[in-house]
């Protein structure tokens, strides 16, 4: 009965920060969606608003971890509920992270919507943003329910991330070539879109830890990529 | 004077976790290390080694993880306490996927040695895990002596590898190019190339998280990537 007792406050207490962190979660995908679409319309306002926004994502994070460091003192959890917690911190600091790349992403609003527009480059980048904040719905979803077929399917995702990097990758050294008046913005464009696919890298991570947590093991990490395949389309 | 107590005790707590961390780096340098000779000298014994230290390293991981959340069950800890204890927990993340991605490399050992060489493709791969390997010692010491300056060097030194990474891509395609029967291995190598590109990643987390521990403030993150050079260098 004790033990009862005291395994279902474990389970009010992680409940609680996983809210914080499904919190935490959508302001960052808000984040996501609004740096990339400030910068496709060259809106200079919601870039800025992005930009301010992350402090609270930041302040967010430490919340959670300062909950999570009172809720291992107060539990001493050990085995499952100690890998339990400490997932909760972790991916505060994925989220925290893919929080920056968004603000990075806006930052670099003010400068490209003072040079002429390279073809849809911004546009790309917005889908590419798209299919991130999408995949990081899914890991939020597959870490609350405890989906590890759903967190895998987001892992098999990220090679289309990478896919389309690759993609705007030689797109972008072709609009330099073809033209050196596009080189700056062409850096600032590639810039952001290996930002974009970092945030796919840390989304990966909690994806990771949430098949980690289901299954007790580490996801095989020598799926196919998809640079595998665009070598392939090249060669 | 009881205030006085409590915090040495905790530093001690937190320097024998530390001393954890560096055995756990120790293993994850060698493994890098040992990954990419067993590779390059087509060493099947050595790469078999590899594969199995990898579970010492993820056992160190638990440990690590263990020791933690004891030391906070213990002594509460709070603002830069909090922080130091769990940002053990967030490096002996990194150097456990470091260490999966080690034993990734050793696993194709198997496979590449069964193939015809591909130029220096090996070779040039094991220059590039000696790279990572240096910044890993490096990233390392930065947080053993709460160095941010050193840090920062490991976080500026990730282009090199990425600019590493960008050479070999773009070599082992004119591979692909030359010689359709270099196809498959390219794309082994091409994989490995990646993975150790996401060492760098994993090593560069670690770094960032020395510099936010030594600061407070997160590195900026729109220094200017190895990709920019390497597109200017196209263009």
């Amino acid at each position: 009965m004790q033990d009862q007792h005291i395994a279902s406050a474990f389970d009010r207490d992680l409940e609680a920060i996983q809210a914080q962190i499904m919190k935490m979660g959508g302001l960052v995908e808000a984040s996501i969606r609004d740096g990339a679409l400030s910068l496709d319309t060259r809106d200079e306002e919601l870039a800025e608003k992005v930009r301010k926004g992350d402090r609270a994502i930041d302040e967010l994070e430490e919340m959670i971890n300062e909950e999570a460091a009172r809720v291992i003192a107060l539990r001493a959890p050990t085995a499952r509920d100690l890998r339990l917690i400490l997932s909760v911190i972790k991916i505060s600091a994925n989220l925290e992270r893919i929080g920056d790349y968004a603000k990075n992403m806006a930052k670099r609003t003010g400068v490209l919507s003072h040079m002429a527009p390279v073809d849809d480059g911004t546009g790309a980048l917005r889908r590419m943003a798209r299919e991130v904040e999408r995949m990081l719905k899914d890991a939020l979803d597959a870490y609350v329910q405890r989906d590890a077929e759903l967190a895998m399917d987001v892992i098999n995702h990220d090679r289309d991330v990478d896919q389309m990097y690759n993609a705007l990758f030689r797109e972008f050294l072709t609009f330099m070539m073809e033209d050196p008046r596009n080189i700056t913005a062409c850096m600032h464009l590639h810039f952001i879109a290996k930002n974009i696919e970092r945030m796919g890298d840390h989304v990966t991570s909690i994806a990771e830890q949430v098949v980690y947590l289901v299954t007790g093991e580490h996801p095989e990490d020598d799926r196919p990529k998809a640079d595998k395949t665009s070598l392939v389309a090249e060669g």
